[in-house]
């Protein structure tokens, strides 16, 4: 390690998932990289964080002089708090998560272990990042991103975020030039359902979790209106969940 | 079933936790009740998901008219997911969570399966409400917080929830009647992890998260306030986690 910003790398596709070892590589021309990530997919993990089980670690050999990496038995969030509280001997200057491999626009923020890790990194008052790429293919194709990515990530080092929030950064899935990037809020929209019911060979049920997004947002100002219209969308995102304009509301509430 | 309010009752601690029970027989006095909840426990899920995993369910019996029971093999969040879209064949009035054995006040609501459910069900446009008690005991006695469980559910029922917002109520720990409810906002806090190392016969260490919250908000306003001054906390949650006052802000950044 040198004297570099210390950059946290995480994902929940894995440790082994092409979208970290991009991220992973872009971060190294930063800084001073310690990749801590789970140690398979994790997906649609959320905020989820592992209390009723244990958790195991394993530090991967490295040959680059700025890189350490660990592999976790647990969650995306299990990986922050892992990091910052038992492998790091100093608190990151930057945390990243991703790059996931599909998107992470509208509701999806919720349901996210990309957004997850991103979020625990805020609550621990740390810079943070979640990015993801709206194409979940293996081989998709990073080359045209990797260059929004550098500079969101230096920007952020060196401007740091507002108090309180994290960025949710999605690619669109277009394999041209992005148009640009636009500071947006996040979609309305929603899952439908489906459950997928299959039998085992003892003539047993089970189902898949299945269905499609639908986007309720007319709105040009969205995360989903700007990767739709090949814009990187960046959303900035909060952990105080207070819903605000409510409180008044519910005051006059008899209950 | 007869023609009163469908009420959908789930939670974190899984479907044989004293606290659902609760819930469930609170539940039966106001309306037709589906229970549908883990087989296991599941805390700390937040709003995780089961996508690369299979689900599987089971109808328990019921000997009572009103009541139906099922346990699921996932999370809360895909126990309303499953309900919505595979076992219920109308849109329930209310979807209650709970009773959770421990507080969700502050930053807990981000972890919380308990909340996760309630929000997964607003999501939905499902009137939704998370409980949890300020006591993990599983011997915890419920009987003073009874009332309020009752007419907070009962008053949704009657007057919905403003759009977009689910509650999440909090009972104090202390074993008298409450003073009374507080509308609140989320507390700023977090936890001081610490990660409890231990050695399996075979010489190979593992990790028990661990650690304790700390409370990082002076107000008067707050569900932690609230709480720790045996008044009932209900806080009123959001699912848009756009962070709306800094977009003006992080326009002017040069990404």
């Amino acid at each position: 390690m040198t004297n570099k910003p210390l950059i946290l790398v995480t994902n929940d596709d894995g440790i082994d998932a092409p979208g970290i070892t991009i991220l992973k590589h872009i971060m190294l021309t930063i800084g001073d990289v310690v990749v801590v990530a789970p140690d398979g997919a994790k997906s649609g993990m959320g905020h989820a964080i592992t209390v009723s089980k244990i958790l195991k670690y394993k530090k991967l050999p490295s040959t680059i002089s700025n890189l350490e990496e660990y592999s976790i038995s647990g969650t995306p969030a299990d990986c922050v708090k892992f990091a910052l509280h038992e492998l790091l001997d100093k608190t990151p200057d930057l945390c990243v998560s991703g790059i996931n491999h599909g998107s992470n626009t509208s509701i999806n923020v919720v349901y996210s272990g990309t957004m997850g890790a991103a979020i625990e990194a805020g609550i621990n008052n740390i810079p943070a990042i979640g990015f993801s790429y709206y194409d979940f293919s293996w081989q998709a194709d990073f080359s045209h991103i990797k260059p929004f990515v550098y500079k969101i990530a230096a920007s952020v080092l060196t401007n740091g975020l507002p108090k309180d929030c994290v960025l949710n950064v999605n690619f669109p899935s277009e394999k041209t030039q992005p148009k640009g990037i636009k500071i947006c809020r996040q979609s309305k929209g929603k899952w439908l359902e489906r459950f997928d019911k299959r039998s085992n060979p003892h003539g047993q049920n089970y189902y898949w979790l299945s269905g499609h997004f639908e986007n309720q947002d007319e709105g040009n100002d969205t995360d989903e209106w700007a990767v739709k219209n090949n814009f990187v969308a960046i959303t900035p995102v909060l952990f105080d969940l207070t819903a605000h304009k409510h409180i008044d509301k519910l005051k006059k509430y008899k209950f």
